[in-house]
C-alpha cells in the first residue's frame, strides 16, 4: 500500500484551517478521601443520581473513585471549561470529603476493604462482575492509580476533504482508519514526550502494594519511590496489562484479530483490557471490535497523562493543547517500518522515561536504534512540531506559547511537574502536601459558585439550571445559544427549555392570561383570590361618568401598561370631581386604556411556584447603603459593590448600584447627594424602584411567611392553570393569620428569574435549579 | 305604604344617566316548515347539540318550533344583533327547511303527528311530561302560535343609587321588588300598546283549530279571520290561560300566594303556567316562586309581542327600544289604584285591542272607566312618554326617532304591521307570503356568512370561531375584546383561548419552538423531516469560512430576521468566492445573525393541522387579475375588488388588491402600468409577495394533496408537540408519490390564521371552527 502524502495535499488544497479543527473530550479520575487523606469508605453521593446513567460524573473502578466525562466539543477550551465545572460541582457537592489532586492513590486501607464500584441492574451486575475479575488479576490498589484520558478525532470535514483529493481506491471508512492507524503508531514512537513532559506521579504511599513498595527506595516514615520516575503510573509497577503481548497497528483488521487472538487465549478478558497508551476508539462502546469493523475508528483515546496535583482542574490547558499539536505532528510525520521489534523498542521508551526520566542525561533509543539525549531529543522534537506547523502556516502566537511552555520545562528541570511535586512532597509530607492542595482547590471551586465556565453568556438563571442538569447527569444541547434555548434530554425524557421557565409544563394560554393584567385579574378573582378591585376603560368619558363608584375610596389611577410610572396618580384621601377628572387625563395621555383601581396597602413579595409548592420567597428592597458614620454615601455604594454577588449586565446575582442621574436626582429630592455622611445605622435609599436590575437588594423571606398565604399563592396559580411561576403578592401584615383584607395579588409572572431566590443579598438557597429539574421529571 | 316619587329622586340626584342602562335579553319562537310550508316533522339539527345544553338555540313546546335566546346584554343593540346572529346561523345550518316568519303556524298536520319536543335524560323526562300535560289541556297547536319576548331588568346601579336615597324602611330587595311591580301594574293599565303597535298576526291557515276557525270568517280558499283583529295571538282565540282568575300585583308575596293558591288548586300545572302579558322573573327559573321569595323580582319579561314577518329577524329594533321607553315610564309613571277590577278592565282593554284594534274608531275604557278612541288614546300616550322624557333631560334624537316610528303608525294605519300583512296575504296568499319572505330572508342570512354582527371589531378568525361556539350553545365571555381573549365554558368544560388559535391544546415551548426558525429546523431534522439545510452564522468570518460547504450547491444567504426581503441573495447557478462573501456581507447589514441555506424550490402550500388531521390546505396567490382584452388593469382591479369577500383591515376573508406605489413598481418592472391592457386570459401580477393582506387569492387545495404529504405535516406538528399549528412547506411536484427531494419544511406557525380556510377565493369552507371546538372538547 503505497503510503500518502497528507502534508502536501493540506498545502496544495489550502486545508490547514481545517487541520486545526476536531472533536474534543477530556475523563479525569480522582479517589474522594476523607478530611485526613484516607480513602473515603462512603457510597457515591446521590446528589449525582444514578451513576450508571449520569454521563458526567460516575465511578470508575472502585466507588471511591470519581469519573468526570466531558460531552464531545469542537473546541478544546470548551472541553476544558467543561472539565472546571465538573470538578467545581463535584468538589463542592461533597461533604466532608476532598477529591485526592493526584495520580497516586491516597492513605489505603486492607485491599479487602476497598470497595468495587456498586451498580444497579442487570448491565450493573455485568459491570460489577467484569471489576471482580480485574481486582482479582490486578489486585484493586493498583485499579485505584488515577489519570486523565484526552479523546481526539479530528474534523469530519478534513477527512472527507483530504479523501477527495487523496485519489486512493480505499473506501471512505478504510482511508480514515489508515490516518488514524498511522497517527496511532507514531505516537507509540515518540508519544513518550507526554509521560516526561506532565508525568506527575511519583512517591507513593507505604499503605499501596508490598509488591511495588519492595522494589522502591524507602522516603520519610511512610513513603517510597523510585529516585528518577517521572510517571510511577506508566512505570514498571504501575498501570499496565499483566501479560506482555504484541497487538498490531499495521492496518484494523491485523489489530482486530491480534485483540480477538488475545482475548480468545483467555490473556485478556476483553478489547478493553488492552491497556495501551493510545486506544482505538469504537463508535459502540458495548462491542469494541466489531462496531471498529463495520464503522471504523471513531476516535482516539491519549491515556497516558497523569494527573496535575497543582491544579485544581488536574491538568493544564497548555498541556492539552500541546498533545492536540502532538496528535497532528503525528498524523502528518512520514513513517519508516514499524515491526513487531519496533513497537517494543517504543514500549521500552515509554517505560525508560516514566522510571528514570528525571536524569537529565538519560539516553533513549531513537531512529535506526541510535540513542540520543532526552533533553536533546525532546527539543529536537518540538523543533520539528515547530517547522510541521511553519509549513502548513498554522503556527500562530497560540502555538508558539504552547511549544515554549513545553521548552521551559525541558531546559529547566525544576519546572517539570515530577520535580516541583517531590520538592513539595519533601518538604511538607505526602498525605500534607495533597490535602493542602485539596483544600485549595476546593476553595477556588467555592468561590466562583454561581457561574458555569463557558456559559457565561447565558443568563444566571440559565446557568444554574444546567449546573444542575449536569449534576444530574441530563445531557443537554444549547440549540439557541442566545436565546437560551436548551435541550434536555435523559432517559427517553426528551424537554425543550428557554430561559430556565419557559417549558411544556405551561400551556401557551396559561401564559397569555398572565401576560395580560385585566384577564389575570379576572381570571383570579373568578376563584375569589383577592386582586385590586377596579376596572378597564378605553373611553374617557367612561371613566369619568364611573366617579360615583370610587369616590369614597382610596384609588390608583394608571396607565393600563405602566411605563416609568407616567400618567399614575393616587388618592389615598378624598379627591374632587375635578382631580379624578384631571387623573384620568393624566393616564389616557400615556395610553388609549387605563386602569381604575384600589390602592393596596403593604409590602410587596415573590412567591416562587412550581406545582403545589412554594419554593420561595423574595422581598425586593429598593438600591439602599447603610450609614457608619464616617463615610459619604459615595463610599458607602463603592463598598457594598465590592461584593462578588454584584456585578454588571445580569451576569451575578445582583447588581452594582449606580451613582448616575436618577440615583442622584432621587437623593437630591430627600436633600441629600453622593457626598452626603448618613449617620450610623441610617439606611439611604437610591432609587424609588426596587428592580434587582438597579442595584436592588433581594431578601429571602420563604421561612418567614404563614402557610396561609403560600397556599393562596398556589391557589393563584392554579387558578392561572400554571405550573411555573412567580405571584406578586401585596402583604399589609406578615402576622395577621386571617388573610380577608391583608393581601392582594398583582400580578403573576410566567418568567420568573431564578438566580435572585439561589443566591439573595440575604437568605439561603432555594435551589431552583434542582426544584425545576424534579418537576420536569430528571 | 306610602309611594315614592321615583321621577323626584331622580331628578334631585341626577341619576338620568342610570335611568336609561339596563340588562337586556330576546327571546324567539320559529316553527321549522319544509319548502311548502308544512311543519317540518324532522328532529332538531344535531348541529345545535344537545338542545337542553345549548342556551341559545334550543325548541320549545315542539320539536319544530326552534327558540332562540339571546344573553344578557348592558346595551339593547347588543341583544338585538345577538338575535341577528342566531337567525343567520340557524337559518343557514337549516337543511331544505324554513324558518316560519310569522308568530300564526304554517300548514298544520292532524293534530297527533305534531311532535313534541325530545330531550334526554332525568330532566328531559320531567319536561317532556310537562309538554305532554299542556297538549291535553290546550291542545299542541294552541302552543305553536310563536313570538318574541323581551327580557329586561333595570340597571342595579339605579336601583341602589334610588334605594339610598330614597329614605325608606324597605330593605333593598323589598324596595326592588316594589319597584318592578309598579312598572307591572302600569304595564297591565296601558301594555296594550305593544299589541296595537307590534301585532302582526290575523289570518289564520286552515289547518289550524277548528274551536277557533269556526268562529272566524274564511278568507279565500285556506284562511279564516277575525276581521279587524290586530294580534290573533293575543286574543280571544290566542295562548292565554284556559281558565280565568285573578293574581294580585299588590305586592310580592300576594302576588306568590296567589299563584301558590292557583297551583294548589289544579288551575295551574306551576307559576310557569302563569299566562301573564308581563312576568315576574325569578333568578332561579326551576323555582320560581321560591326564588322570588329569597330573592326577589330577577327580571321582567314582556310577553304580548308578535313576530314582524317583514324583517329577518323577526322585530324591529326601534320597536324594541319603545318598549325599552315604555318600561322606563311605566317605572316612574304616578299610579292610583289597582283593583281586581281594574285588573280585569285593563285586560279587557288588552283583548279589545288583540281583537278590534284594526277599526281606528275603537274606544278603550280609560282612566276612571271613560272611553277614549284608541288613536288619540295611543298618541297621548306617546305624548306623555315624550314629556316624561323630557323632564327628566333624557330626551335625545334617538328617543325622539322612537316616538315618531309609533306615532307614524298610529296615524297612516296603512303602517300598522298587521295592515301591511293582511294586504299581502291577500294579494299572494298565506302560505305563498310567508315563503316568499322566509326565502327572502334565507338569502339576507346567507349573504352576510362571514360576519357576526356586532363583534365585527374582532379578528375574522374569533369571529368565525364564535359563531361556532353559538351554533353549539357553548357559553362565552370577551374578557379581553381588544386582545381577542375568549372565556368558553359548556358542562364544566372551561377554556381560555386567545386569537382563536391559541389554547391550552399547546404547551408554551412548544409556541416558543415554533417561533424560533432555528430551533423549529434542528427539532424537525431531528426528526427525519426535510428541512432546508444550511446553518445559522454569528460571525462573518465562520460564514466565509464555510464556503467549502456550500460552493456547488444552489443556496440562500438571509438575515435570520427577514424584513421585507431586505439582505437576501439566492445563488441558483455557480458563483464565486467574491460574491459569497459580497452576500454574506449584506446580510449582516441587516441582522448579526445570518442564514446559509439549501434553495427551495417549488410552491408553498399552508397545512392547518389540528391534532392528527390536516384539517385545511392553502395555496396563496400574489394580488392578480386575469385580462380580458378589453379592460385595464386598473379596471380589472376595480371588478376584481367588487366581491364582497374582499375588504379593508382584515374584517373579510381577502383584502382589496391595491393601487399604490409597490404594485406601480412591481407592473413597471414588467414594463406596465395600470393603464396596460391584458389580453384574454393573461395572468398580470401586481404584488411579489403572496400574503392574503396585499390582495393576494387563497386557493384551497385541501383535496388536491397527496396524503403522504399530509401525514408529514401531522408528523411536523408532532415534532413541536403542536395540537394547533399551521405548517407552511414547499412542494415541487404535487403527483409525486415519493416525498424524498420533493418537500422541504419552511416553518411552522403557531397562530394561523382560520378564515382564510373557510373563505378561500377558490376552493371549500373547511369548516375550522368545528374543528377547533371539538378539539377543545365542546
Amino acid at each position: 500500500m503505497q503510503s500518502i502524502n497528507y502534508s502536501a495535499l493540506i498545502k496544495e488544497h489550502n486545508l490547514s484551517n481545517l487541520l486545526k479543527l476536531g472533536n474534543f473530550g477530556i475523563e479525569k479520575e480522582n479517589l474522594r478521601t476523607d478530611l485526613t487523606g484516607n480513602l473515603a469508605l462512603t457510597d457515591f453521593p446521590i446528589e449525582f443520581g444514578n451513576k450508571l446513567n449520569n454521563p458526567y460524573i460516575t465511578v470508575d473502578f472502585s466507588e471511591s473513585q470519581i469519573e468526570m466525562i466531558t460531552p464531545t466539543f469542537q473546541k478544546l477550551e470548551e472541553a476544558y471549561n467543561f472539565l472546571q465545572n465538573l470538578n467545581d460541582i463535584v468538589t463542592t457537592t461533597l461533604k466532608n470529603e476532598y477529591l485526592w489532586p493526584q495520580s497516586i492513590p491516597c492513605i489505603l486501607p486492607d485491599e479487602t476493604l476497598i470497595p468495587i464500584a456498586k451498580f444497579d441492574g442487570e448491565y450493573g451486575i455485568e459491570v460489577a462482575k467484569y471489576r471482580k475479575k480485574l481486582a482479582e488479576k490486578y489486585g484493586k490498589k493498583l485499579q485505584l492509580l488515577s489519570g486523565i484520558h484526552f479523546n481526539f478525532s479530528f474534523s469530519e470535514d478534513l477527512l472527507k476533504s483530504l479523501y477527495s483529493k487523496a485519489n486512493t481506491e480505499l473506501s471512505f471508512i478504510e482511508f480514515k482508519n489508515e490516518f488514524y492507524l498511522k497517527t496511532t503508531r507514531n505516537f507509540f514512537k515518540t508519544g513518550w514526550l507526554i509521560i516526561y513532559l506532565l508525568g506527575a506521579s511519583s512517591t507513593i504511599h507505604k499503605t499501596y502494594r508490598k509488591e511495588c513498595t519492595n522494589l522502591m527506595n524507602p522516603l520519610g516514615d511512610d513513603l517510597f519511590y523510585f529516585e528518577n520516575a517521572v510517571s510511577f503510573r506508566n512505570g514498571r509497577c504501575g498501570y499496565k496489562n499483566k501479560d506482555e503481548f504484541f497487538v498490531s497497528h499495521n492496518s484494523l483488521n491485523n489489530y482486530i484479530s491480534d485483540l480477538e487472538n488475545l482475548v480468545e487465549k483467555g490473556i485478556l478478558n476483553g478489547a478493553r483490557e488492552y491497556y495501551s497508551p493510545i486506544r482505538l476508539k469504537s463508535k459502540d462502546p458495548k462491542n469494541i471490535l466489531n462496531s471498529l469493523k463495520t464503522d471504523g475508528v471513531h476516535y482516539l483515546e491519549i491515556r497516558s497523562i497523569d494527573i496535575n496535583p497543582f491544579n485544581p482542574n488536574g491538568i493544564e490547558l497548555l498541556d492539552l493543547k500541546f498533545i492536540h499539536m502532538l496528535l497532528i505532528y503525528f498524523a502528518l510525520k512520514e513513517e519508516d517500518t514499524f515491526s513487531e521489534e519496533d513497537y517494543d523498542r517504543y514500549l521500552k521508551n515509554q517505560e525508560l522515561i516514566a522510571n528514570e526520566g528525571r536524569n537529565s542525561n538519560l539516553n533513549l533509543i531513537c531512529c535506526k536504534n541510535t540513542q540520543r539525549k532526552i533533553t536533546t531529543y525532546t527539543l529536537e522534537l518540538i523543533e520539528e512540531i515547530k517547522n510541521l506547523f511553519e509549513s502548513l502556516n498554522i503556527l500562530g502566537e497560540e502555538e508558539i506559547k504552547i511549544l515554549d511552555f513545553q521548552k521551559k520545562k525541558v531546559k529547566n528541570p525544576e519546572n517539570l511537574y515530577v520535580n516541583k511535586l517531590i520538592n513539595e512532597v519533601k518538604n511538607k509530607g505526602f498525605i500534607e502536601f495533597n490535602l493542602e492542595m485539596a483544600k485549595k482547590h476546593l476553595k477556588v471551586s467555592q468561590n466562583r459558585s454561581f457561574a458555569l465556565k463557558g456559559y457565561e453568556d447565558l443568563e444566571l438563571s440559565t446557568q444554574i439550571l444546567l449546573k444542575e442538569a449536569i449534576k444530574r447527569g441530563v445531557k443537554f444541547e444549547l440549540i439557541d445559544r442566545e436565546e437560551n434555548f436548551l435541550y434536555l434530554n435523559k432517559e427517553n425524557n426528551q424537554q425543550y427549555v428557554k430561559q430556565a421557565t419557559k417549558t411544556s409544563l405551561d400551556s401557551y394560554i396559561t401564559v397569555l392570561i398572565m401576560e395580560n393584567k385585566v384577564v389575570t385579574k379576572k381570571v383570579l378573582s373568578q376563584k375569589g383570590i383577592c386582586v385590586p378591585s377596579g376596572n378597564n376603560y378605553s373611553k374617557e368619558i367612561d371613566a369619568i361618568n364611573d366617579f360615583y363608584k370610587y369616590k369614597e375610596k382610596e384609588i390608583v389611577i394608571k396607565p393600563k401598561s405602566t411605563n416609568f410610572g407616567l400618567g399614575i396618580s393616587i388618592f389615598k384621601n378624598s379627591f374632587t370631581k375635578a382631580e379624578y377628572n384631571e387623573a384620568i387625563s393624566l393616564a389616557f395621555k400615556e395610553d388609549n386604556s387605563i386602569l381604575i383601581e384600589e390602592f393596596i396597602k403593604g409590602k410587596e413579595y415573590r412567591f416562587f411556584v412550581i406545582g403545589d409548592e412554594v419554593v420561595g420567597i423574595l422581598h425586593r428592597v429598593p438600591a439602599n447603603i447603610v450609614g457608619n458614620g464616617v463615610d459619604t454615601i459615595r463610599e458607602l455604594v463603592k463598598i457594598k459593590n465590592l461584593s462578588p454577588l454584584r456585578g454588571k449586565g445580569y451576569k451575578t446575582p445582583l447588581e452594582k448600584i449606580g451613582l448616575g442621574d436618577l440615583e442622584s436626582l432621587f437623593l437630591s429630592n430627600q436633600g441629600k447627594d453622593f457626598d452626603y455622611i448618613p449617620k450610623e445605622k441610617e439606611v439611604v435609599y437610591l432609587r424609588e424602584n426596587s428592580n434587582i436590575s438597579t442595584g436592588g437588594d433581594s431578601i429571602d423571606y420563604t421561612d418567614n411567611i404563614l402557610p396561609i398565604y403560600k397556599n393562596i399563592a398556589v391557589q393563584a396559580a392554579k387558578a392561572a392553570n400554571a405550573t411555573i411561576c412567580g405571584v406578586d403578592m401585596m402583604i399589609q401584615d406578615l402576622n395577621n393569620k386571617n388573610p380577608e383584607g391583608n393581601y392582594s395579588i398583582i400580578e403573576i409572572n410566567f418568567n420568573p428569574a431564578i438566580h435572585i431566590h439561589c443566591y439573595p443579598y440575604i437568605g439561603k438557597d432555594r435551589k431552583i435549579g434542582a426544584k425545576l429539574l424534579d418537576a420536569l421529571g430528571y
